[in-house]
């Protein structure tokens, strides 16, 4: 990593693989899953689970992951950090980042632990339900964050998932301390309703007092104020961030940034398939617009396109080009 | 394997995971590949192409195996053998049989290599190019194949790729004779051109002697006669074989049985994705029809449907039931 090349962003968070697969909803009340949500689980309920799917399709995720490899679909340099180990999941999740140009900061263990795997159940809703094995993603380290990547990234994307493990929290907060002291910015999403009730007090000093960027869906901006209304949660994070994007599903997103609120329409969809990683993809179009100086309403839109390209397909990650895609927006 | 039940159809192949991705055709040029055809790699080989691919996708596959999910997939009860490592690939590729309900007689051989890996380029006109390293499938041999498992089927369908490997070879004609034995009836699929001719002899004289049931394309039944036209091949084989089922892509299939000859219409396509599979897919659906005691005409009926199916999507195996699919043909 001797090169002293500038990037857009670079990812911290789980490296996972997806294992997907089309199920009956009956499936998801079998297994005592919560629809919608990720569900952090050992390696004996993962083998539950797995073994309940009917065949499956296996492709790189991870949400700050999917993120990266968004934002490489649009054309930026991206870099990610994440603990892969040494199988052939590991391998996958390398050779699809790699191939996409990314510069991949993370360590190869050795023998410490298997890749983590996102068992994921699409309902005929198109709704995902995942449940996480982190395997050797878990094991994250301070010692794993890259500063000198980190340093060159104009902002370093988190997902609030590395919170469920002590120390991936502390490589969390050592990436964004890095950031800063390079005069960086830090973007963070909450990742999930469940993971936000979990951490509640650290987010709200997180997004309170280091990150400039933020992305919630409706339910975790109103998990992180416990409160029942989106709008009263809308007013509360205005004055605790420098941006936020809210997203609302097929309701498009609000982006809110001081005095400025926009309204971003979604992008129709013609066939929804499988809603894993329109939240990643968002984030993805969103912040390659902020690194690109666009307004905060293109950056929305931006989003909005690579959400709708991640819902038209099985899989987190975009199958054709979100820079071809996005050539009429960004002129 | 105790269980004294009736299979329709037990498979030995090349375990294999599919490893696709769509690429231009320029790849497949500066890769040195011949486009259209599977090329069995080396280690070095396979890696080489891994590397040139974009982010690719991880599906179980295997040209037996992949029938022998579509037979599942028609509700037939199924086995197949092979042999995987003890690799996420490997737990990946008996995952997906066990889902479907195939009984998977492989051993998981322990440390004596990876499970095998197809490497998969698609192309923009959905043609598929094929670069396999077979990994440990490559090491089956006879003792590997389950008598019992091969006495309960009323067909062992045998893929050609097997007499690329001299061990795999000896496990093939060992099956093809429990199967006789047994009074069970024995399919050959030639596989590819390439491996026609790199054992032409050898596949006349199983063709004349130990096949009742030959599937086989255009390109492969004139490399078997060394016809340049299919026709010929035809006359040829039909003297040859029980029931030899000849695909030929977009314009069908023709079944010959003695002095029967029938021409069966491809099934129409909306959208043409990866072929990758279809052939596979033809014999599951032909192979369910001549199980289930139907007419020549709707068991190629029965392949062109699941054919179909196979073509509209990435990968080869069925992402729809084809029981619910076909229901109209079986009635």
């Amino acid at each position: 990593m001797s090169d002293p090349e500038e990037l857009e962003v670079v990812g911290v968070g789980n490296a996972l693989v997806d294992v997907l697969s089309h199920e009956d909803d009956a499936l998801v009340t079998k297994l005592g899953l919560e629809r919608g949500v990720m569900t952090m689980v050992d390696h004996e309920a993962v083998e539950r689970v797995y073994a309940a799917q009917g065949p499956t399709v296996e492709v790189s995720g991870g949400s700050a992951a999917n993120t990266i490899a968004g934002l490489a679909s649009f054309g930026a340099a991206a870099g990610f950090i994440g603990k892969v180990g040494p199988d052939e999941f590991g391998r996958v999740f390398a050779h699809d980042l790699e191939a996409l140009g990314v510069r991949f900061g993370a360590t190869s263990s050795n023998g410490s632990g298997p890749t983590g795997r996102c068992h994921i159940i699409v309902t005929p809703d198109a709704e995902r339900t995942m449940c996480t094995f982190l395997g050797v993603a878990s094991d994250l380290q301070p010692d794993d964050v890259d500063e000198a990547l980190v340093a060159r990234a104009q902002v370093t994307y988190l997902e609030g998932y590395l919170f469920d493990q002590p120390a991936a929290k502390h490589a969390f907060r050592q990436a964004a301390a890095v950031a800063h002291r390079s005069g960086r910015r830090v973007a963070l999403t909450l990742s999930d309703p469940f993971c936000v009730h979990r951490h509640r007090d650290e987010f709200l000093d997180l997004v309170e007092h280091a990150v400039e960027v933020l992305f919630a869906n409706e339910e975790e901006i109103c998990a992180l104020y416990d409160f029942d209304d989106f709008d009263d949660a809308l007013q509360r994070v205005r004055r605790h961030t420098d941006v936020a994007a809210l997203t609302r599903g097929k309701r498009g997103s609000v982006v809110v940034a001081g005095d400025e609120v926009h309204v971003i329409d979604a992008v129709p969809v013609d066939r929804l398939v499988d809603t894993t990683g329109a939240g990643d993809q968002y984030a993805a179009g969103f912040l390659y617009g902020l690194t690109h100086g666009r307004d905060l309403v293109t950056c929305g839109r931006l989003g909005s396109l690579a959400a709708a390209e991640a819902v038209g397909h099985l899989g987190p990650r975009p199958e054709t080009s979100l820079r071809a895609l996005a050539a009429p927006l960004l002129g």
